[in-house]
């Protein structure tokens, strides 16, 4: 809910704290750097050469949960793509999408200066936030980089929520750093993970890189990952990885389906069904259940 | 839900811990320093010098947002207003009043003597945390630094958080402290912010301070602020500056308004609308449009 | 949502980290020592020698509040039967039931590989979590040791969620630990404390004990402590003291109730009926107004 | 190491900050309030009523360990007078003098304004940190609420705890707050007790007392206390404990000193020495050592 | 320094806080049990069970760094036995001893008086902190888990500390949780790891197990292990592992010698020296110079 | 301390852990960037471009404190130069050089796939801490960020710390993340900053970056940067700024030496002779000596 500055004295006052705001950007990836460091990527891909998650994977997504990605990432060497401690805007909404990455460092005038001159001599304007925010896509999740900051390390209050909103269909935001409106933003239908929410406008920093590998907490995050949330936290999945977990989670949902019809029973300890049912007879039953149900869902795919 | 000590065996024995709680009032104002220590407050004032910001002020206040305070204070040099971290008992409801402020101590023996000795002779009872509450007015926001205390820092229970909402006719609590009763509290229908809930009873300290200026974590407040609070923090705002800040408010909210009218229509980049429209049209276009809905709104003030 | 490990390649990856999680029994106590160190239980025993406090009492006891638990037992010298701090899964639903207790410690391969050995010997197969859980009784509150252990700490996901409410009649867990499975547990309707969640699976632990004194944060916690738990935080009380707190609450409901009612009449400063009237005659009608609603109450214990 | 402004561009360039230090007193005592805060002080009193401790105990006390200290204060009701998580200047050298307390709050310019303009009225020319630190008298330390604040609650850099340490020969500084130049003041013979170091000049706040009660995290001090640190933390003694205490820790020392001279006789397990002989005849053994100890070493005093 | 209660009024008023002090022991093992949960101890053992890894073993432990217990420990599935974020008292010298381990629990009084009594009973007398600190043989470290606690969770004061000293003959105490007396201690020879120094005595906790597996922090640590402490933290090192550990520390430090002297001669990157030589001649050289050296210095352990 | 895998057992154990450390460099900056980035440089550069500050300017920065930067730096708009909250490895010593960056990120399998498959390509071999060790030149700081890692974020142990001393003749390292081998690197002559010591290897890392922008908590630091830390923390300082810095030490050293002269009169209160003294005569008196003693200290850098 930040004012234009130019109709009223109390405004102006404000924008008096505005010059301290410098953006700019230091590392990119080309179309093949992208490629390169994204070889693994079995889908199609942006023109600018991020990995492009198809539409009907990220809505069979939007069933899992993150005990379902953490089934498969772990395993395949994938210790570094989790990250909780988050406040969620709303917690009962899953978060699903694509990687947009953006990075922030801490402000020095010396680089900032190199970076806006750059910027305008490249015609592009001044290098801010919005300058990001202006090129999301539908379906991508905006993933910053704001290392933890709260006071000035705020990336959007609800004007520009509701234009990435607009932007990207409601795909989502998650920022290691703040926002602010939370009042305002509430109301608004797009997941978001943010770690606290306050009234100051960003400030101090530059940006230092789009769509380039980020780090949001202890998890490295690659353009075009696909972004998770649930109300525990957010996984970034590489590309590779989407198929197989999503279909893994077929089985897994199966498998909770029939361990509570048996417990339902009410016949049974829960080391005999649970994970693996002892007796052969029990397990037999499962594996045709599994089966079968396994060809009804992905019936639904087609 | 303190029980009626002389009835039961049971609640004598948590009695024996009472002598413990000892209160007392230090510091105060006289009228004439009140007044001279709020200077600057254009409205009337409580018989005791307090400021009393109207009460058609407190309504228009109670639409705006931290954010749309946080546009005004820094720029006027007023940093040290704002204070969160708090647990927030109804987030969706708005707090707004006028600040009723209580200072603690630790708890001194040698000190409490004193205190304790000076209010019998002056007629007074002994001085508690019920000597401050049965002072408060229709409109007052309770404000104790309780210096973050947990355990026996816990302001009120459920039947005080009662009288005072009735007393206030429901405007408020904020104490960088505890309250106990959580159960009991949560469905009444008045705004609170703490730190924590803790069961104990408030014990080990005494009353240092009733209406002077006291320090909620980082802000310093000063009776008759207008206190205002929303699901991010609490505002401390001098009177002063009360009616710029709401005015103003008026000026973003119609900002908002348009802003998001030109995002529905889906043909601009953020940075085309905001902050300040780039196009010399499209500014002229907002211009007009705020000064009608300015008008609009403000004649709903008459 | 844990998968069965034998059907699909993808689930094959996660249980290679399963042989890690390791559980064995340390401690436990004789029927003797059981009956011995719970002395002063005045209600009937489960067969292991376990105190069972009656049903009619856990009825009462969701009335109550922490406050009225924290009203009786510090005078009686227990000072370490409180902990908070944690996740609440349904902070609108009261926790209460009897202590089942299990603790944990740190996975140490040779003196897992002794109590593995030792458990077979027994016949009792592999010694782990299920092993504790499958032993529940209704009424039962699992209250389990492990040591606020966020990831490799979660003592259930969904699955087992689901049969421990199925076991205990919905009664609930309480964990200085971790669950999984959090969206899948949301949905479900028993009371659960817990510290964190997250998606890894139990591992690098050992079961210590089964049924003996656990601590819990600050607090020692018996089997068969009547737990209770509100939105502030659990408590753990001794069933010698659980009729003396249940009547005791009944006391302070009623002088809640008239409190309340005295301060609708908008006549009184809180100090002239909170805590004890002040006014003799005051006074008076509140003592026949608490031994009439008294003798009400009652009766409908009978 | 702040530099003189009027001299180089360099240093110009940083006083552009100081405009934002203000200071100003808002509470104080008369002698009288002193006095009657203060009457259970047995000893002299400064001129502006401030309790005197004499120099003699003051000595003795610099022998004293925090246990000693504690042995006595709980026991009469004094549970907050000890604070502790300081970072220590000189560990090994004990910090021992008469309280001189003073209190910052948050700078709010309205404030601010008004307790400028009183000083000017004064003849006091403008308050600051200054204003204090040259009341100072030798044996004061000086101790100042800075709520822990660190950038910008630095209370002295070197030139000023030179002063200080001139002032108060030595006597010592206790901040919950931070102070600078910590590689200046390193060399300096005098003990400080401090939250934290940090570069930047003191800033954003206002003097809101000078010699009245402060609290130092959970201790709450009075002027003219006497100030106790060693190596674990800080004690604030009201001047009636003094003697008490430094008696009471002769008796500790001389059961110190027999326990280990039995401890080092190797005959005895330690049960059957401390804390008192369970053997009639070594009861009287030390009953006897400590008489005789006591007589020698109070003989010193004289 | 607690003082002798019968003497002076002074000590009178503190001994008021005794009776809180009740220590029991709940659980311990029989011989059998302690050989039985120790099966793979290689080293005579103590009249109760307890390993005793032997003298010559823990005189070469000393010339160990943490580094090289890591080498070895988590390799072979140990990955609960370091703990660091202590206080230690004299961060030079290195700790080195046989583990004697203490449990304590919060105070419950009802099991308190259970396990007085068949203290009594027994004719052991009270339980408390002094039963186990008298049962300390030479090269004992005393390993108590007081759950972190700093107010009453005093497992020493100085004179105990001395006792302690002179019993173990130096080797060492390891407390999660408190010592008094820091000033006392400080001058005093023997290594000690603790959370913090507090100037209470210990109260409201009950022994409940002596030479038991206990946790200190996120280790599991059993009666017997090797206690081995340095400037970073302690490792818990079973006795089936010594040997290994001690031994690979001699390759090791042969392995830094040569090291050095080639980066000495300064004509290598490391890359080429560190860790193993990619050059075949270097790489003959440094292991003639590692078999010599061995030889060489497993000569002096004869 | 890491031993020769290829020798012992016990020592290819612990080896078997190697194949998850993983290294690979993301960013870098042509020379071309280099230069255009650090445009505001005076001085020579390294061949890569990077700012080379002289030696002499290094050594008379020697004598500053952290303070004296400060009064420099937010004055002109530099704010995130300074951090703070580390272990000093010798507190006493000054750290001063010139910065070599290094940046990594939680390991991705994917990516560092890519990274050293283009490492192997260029004939680097693996990436790793190493390979940026082996570029570092005397007189350069080694900057890590390994984001405040604690286990597997040791960047060095003793020997590469050796290595690092040897090839920057003891300039220094800066990590926001961790070492080991403690005990062995305390007796080393180098100055380092560090979060913590741990014994474990670096793991689960990767190389992003060297000699790139990096962020060290809330600083970002450019190579080339004039690295300062004192026993408060340490400076990033842009080269262009390293002289007005150092210019103006002097002049704050001198008015430090006159200030303490006066005092030492005891003649004046504080207020009139610092910062500048209130008194004509006294500030000519000052003027004359600050320009005396300029004169003495410029001569002896020539």
């Amino acid at each position: 809910m930040k004012g234009p500055a130019q109709l009223t004295a109390a405004i102006l006052a404000a924008a008096a704290l505005l010059p301290a705001i410098t953006h700019a950007q230091l590392f990119s990836l080309t179309k093949d750097q992208m490629v390169d460091f994204t070889a693994q990527n079995p889908f199609e891909r942006f023109p600018d050469g991020r990995p492009k998650v198809p539409d009907a994977l990220i809505e069979r997504a939007r069933a899992m949960s993150s005990e379902e990605v953490w089934a498969i990432l772990p395993g395949k060497g994938f210790r570094s793509q989790y990250e909780d401690g988050f406040q969620i805007l709303h917690p009962g909404k899953k978060l699903v999408g694509r990687a947009f990455t953006l990075q922030f460092m801490p402000l020095r005038p010396d680089l900032d200066g190199v970076i806006q001159a750059k910027a305008q001599a490249a015609g592009q304007g001044r290098m801010y936030n919005q300058t990001a925010i202006d090129m999301l896509q539908p379906g991508d999740v905006l993933v910053v980089d704001l290392f933890g900051q709260g006071e000035g390390g705020t990336i959007v209050g609800d004007n520009l929520f509701y234009y990435i909103m607009k932007a990207t269909k409601g795909a989502g935001l998650v920022v290691d750093g703040a926002i602010r409106d939370l009042e305002g933003i509430s109301g608004m239908d797009m997941p978001a993970y943010f770690r606290r929410a306050h009234p100051s406008a960003i400030s101090n920093v530059i940006i230092s890189g789009i769509n380039v590998p980020v780090r949001i907490g202890k998890a490295t995050v690659m353009p075009g990952d696909l972004v998770f949330g649930d109300s525990e936290g957010v996984y970034f999945i590489p590309p590779a990885l989407v198929q197989p977990i999503v279909d893994n989670a077929d089985v897994i949902h199966i498998h909770d389906e029939w361990t509570r019809l048996k417990f339902d029973e009410g016949k049974y300890k829960s080391r005999q069904i649970y994970g693996t049912p002892t007796d052969p007879a029990l397990k037999k039953e499962y594996e045709e259940y599994l089966k079968k149900r396994l060809e009804e869902i992905r019936k639904t795919y087609k």
